[in-house]
């Protein structure tokens, strides 16, 4: 069944909220509901999040995505979701509230996984370093301290899948979400039976791994009655939303990279093989484009210092004032550094104990600088990320940006100068959505791949140059940022 | 002649604007005028006072005290000024603009002494390092680039001594200003044949060195004539104004300290004998107190950074909401620490390439936490300094502490807190000028010696006690001070 001017519904499951959006097969958007939430914190280092609530949640943004657009266009419908492990019983409900990935309980598995598996096959197989939030290492800690829990677990899943099961009656997971497990081949796209096997995890209560466009199943009647989708519709496996903003910055083509800017930047570059980073710096998934990997990872508050900063520092939300006087200060902030990273290092240096700082400060400093110190921080950050990449001996010619940074034409072309790399500042506000519909588009049958409808939904972009004129400023900035946040992370943590 | 209600003329003669003040022999201030000025500045790392048009400044500001007080009643003139080379000709007129401290044109000639004399010398005879400002390296500067301006040179002066030379028709200079030369034997309080050779500086031009409050000479009868003053009344030799400032705080007792916190903070302790450091990073002077020697130095921008933090990154001049935020974050600013030197360190690092910053940064800071940070960096300059006199041997029991910073409940407290030491919080808000008329007091004869006077006319203070509660807490982030300032020094200049 072909619908008349066909939607694709792309839903993102968000650490902060969630939101609905329907696109056309041009990656227009017509129409979008938001809700706000937030992760419940019962202890400090922990995190919850109730899958029962967010099931509820997205029955309320897809009737008031009804109330503006009818749903029987909708032609197919993906998930992007942070990322999340959630333990379902045999009818499919949740165990225990899913464990989202800012929570910490699980840094002793993590270390112990660390230590048990090494960083040589973690790296070779897993793609990754363990981390508190790794399923592998949620999973190790549930069966220490809730084991009733674990007894009655059927299934190893994610939020994502919990709704996608709910949509359908279809349990799977996708490849990206499982590529963060520490239980997945990555290289392989397969559950690896001696990683399991050292976490404890009998495979038979893994889901079903399938690439990210895959239909997992068709929307159910009853679903159909309540939500006024049409039964039948396709529901695509999607993915993490950290991809799948990936995929809606149009990264598909190896050489290319994407800059997700928010709160963090989130850096991938798009490989047609998988390669692994023996010392753990980066991340390798298999990415929601299938036949492609991604290398990279999620970095450190380059866009939430910002805000820290204008919110509760300088005390004003007017960004583009901010960036006004950001844009009178010449390259490199006459000498005054920002380490952006307020709540530790991730991608590629994963050191939960650095912390951001102001240095070089003179009195001929002005908030301009610091705010533009700011913006040129964060870019060294990316730019060590793809340092990282290239070092491995991949390509990146181009940089998709997609975010809230790529709002700002400063920061765009700061990104592109620093990173001494062309720039392509996409249009898209809300990427991971547009990937999700991306990759409902291909499950509906609209496009051939991934790839095409990519192309065809995330449009051109704008190009920025990097000035060539400011390379040899900016070398010099990152090499000072490096031997600084080194030096810093050396002089071992303030009490 | 002993006048009915005698006053004392304490003048100020500062870096950006001279004072000129009244006081009673029970040290309270009964009037007060003052102008602003400003070096100029004609190159970059230039600036020159002209001494003609301090003088002549100096009339109006007795102008308009006469305009208040009748002039007749005072009975001794003592001037404090900021450091500064002037040249003078037979006819004592001014050569060259005088070169005041903040002039950096000598920097090669102070790296030649500094090589041509040795540390071990210049500590144990001179007191302290070459430095740019230092009269010796400005001289051979002034050999070098104004041969005939030195061959005009009858003596080696200073603005200070200019003006005593206006009113009294006699020229001496000062035991501290003279400690600051270069030149001088600071142990022995006389010029040493040895360096003045190595800066091939003729001992003939240099003047007669008088203890502070030595008379030099009396009002003359022109002089008085044109200010009201009375002819006759001693003007004393006086000092410079860091050290002034220490007597106007009430330096004169060996174990006892003064912390003089504006811009900058000068530290000093008092000594009964002299004791040299032989890295030079502390600077040892004659005292203004006959017998005695201070040592400490100058530190960087503790009070400036605030002011800058406040004006030019929070933009608020409301110091008290300020005070007031930063009153309600817990001691160590929740891991934030500030390394408030915008410009350089001095004492004891002497690193001028040292610059500022704030590291430790989390996402939970707030304006407050920047704004204590910048008072416990502060704290932890002064504490630099007073653990290097510590660690040479001498004691340091109380610190009295007098200037701009004194106004803050909040940073006297941390100051105590900090340093573990009681702080006595003096009330007199223009030290050096009460310096200066202590001086005068004890020329006038009012007063037998200078600790009587200053005894008499610096009052008892407000004793604030060190928190034991926060004894370890400080010595945690005192530490952490030091790491982070040795780290970010050896990771070099940023570009």
């Amino acid at each position: 069944m072909r619908q008349k001017d066909p939607l694709l519904l792309g839903i993102d499951i968000g650490t902060s909220g969630g939101r609905a959006l329907l696109f056309e097969p041009t990656g227009r958007p017509v129409a979008q509901a938001s809700r706000p939430w937030a992760p419940h914190l019962p202890r400090p280092e922990w995190a919850e999040l109730d899958a029962e609530a967010v099931w509820k949640a997205l029955g309320l943004l897809l009737q008031e995505l009804a109330g503006r657009v009818p749903l029987h266009r909708v032609a197919g419908v993906g998930i992007s979701a942070q990322l999340t492990t959630l333990l379902l019983d045999a009818t499919g409900g949740p165990v225990l509230p899913a464990i989202p990935w800012l929570d910490r309980r699980a840094s002793a598995e993590a270390a112990h996984l660390q230590r048990e598996v090494g960083q040589g096959r973690l790296a070779e197989v897993a793609g990754r370093r363990a981390a508190p939030e790794r399923p592998a290492a949620v999973l190790r800690w549930i069966q220490r301290h809730e084991p009733a829990a674990w007894e009655r677990t059927a299934s190893i899943s994610t939020v994502k899948d919990f709704l996608v099961l709910r949509l359908t009656g279809k349990l799977a997971t996708d490849e990206p979400h499982a590529s963060y497990s520490l239980l997945f081949d990555v290289g392989k796209k397969c559950w690896d039976a001696g990683l399991c096997g050292l976490a404890d995890v009998p495979p038979s209560r893994l889901p079903d791994v399938l690439p990210s466009p895959a239909v997992v199943g068709g929307i159910r009647e009853s679903v159909a009655r309540e939500t006024g989708l049409p039964a039948g519709i396709p529901v695509v496996a999607g993915g993490p939303d950290g991809t799948l903003a990936t995929l809606g910055a149009g990264l598909t083509t190896p050489g290319m990279a994407a800059d997700v800017a928010g709160t963090t930047d989130v850096v991938f570059a798009c490989l047609a093989r998988p390669r692994m980073d023996p010392t753990g710096g980066l991340v390798t998934n298999a990415h929601a484009c299938p036949g492609q990997w991604v290398l990279g990872g999620p970095t450190t508050t380059t866009g939430g210092a910002l805000t820290w900063f204008a919110e509760h520092v300088a005390g004003t939300t007017d960004f583009a004032a901010l960036d006004r006087e950001a844009a009178e200060i010449a390259p490199g902030s006459d000498g005054l550094l920002c380490l952006p990273a307020l709540v530790g290092e991730r991608t590629p240096l994963w050191d939960p104990q650095a912390r951001g700082a102001f240095v070089g400060l003179t009195l001929g400093h002005r908030r301009g600088h610091l705010t533009r110190a700011l913006l040129e921080g964060g870019a060294c950050i990316v730019r060590r990320v793809v340092q990282a990449i290239v070092r491995l001996g991949e390509r990146v010619e181009e940089v998709r940006l997609v975010g809230g940074a790529a709002g700002s034409d400063l920061t765009a072309q700061i990104r592109a100068d620093v990173l001494g790399l062309p720039i392509r500042r996409m249009p898209v506000r809300e990427a991971s959505a547009l990937g999700a519909a991306i990759l409902a588009a291909v499950g509906a049958g609209l496009f051939s791949d991934v790839p095409a409808a990519a192309q065809a939904m995330t449009g051109a972009g704008e190009l920025i140059q990097p000035r060539a004129e400011h390379r040899a400023r900016y070398d010099e900035v990152f090499a000072a940022f490096d031997r600084v946040s080194e030096a810093l992370r050396s002089a071992g943590r303030i009490p």
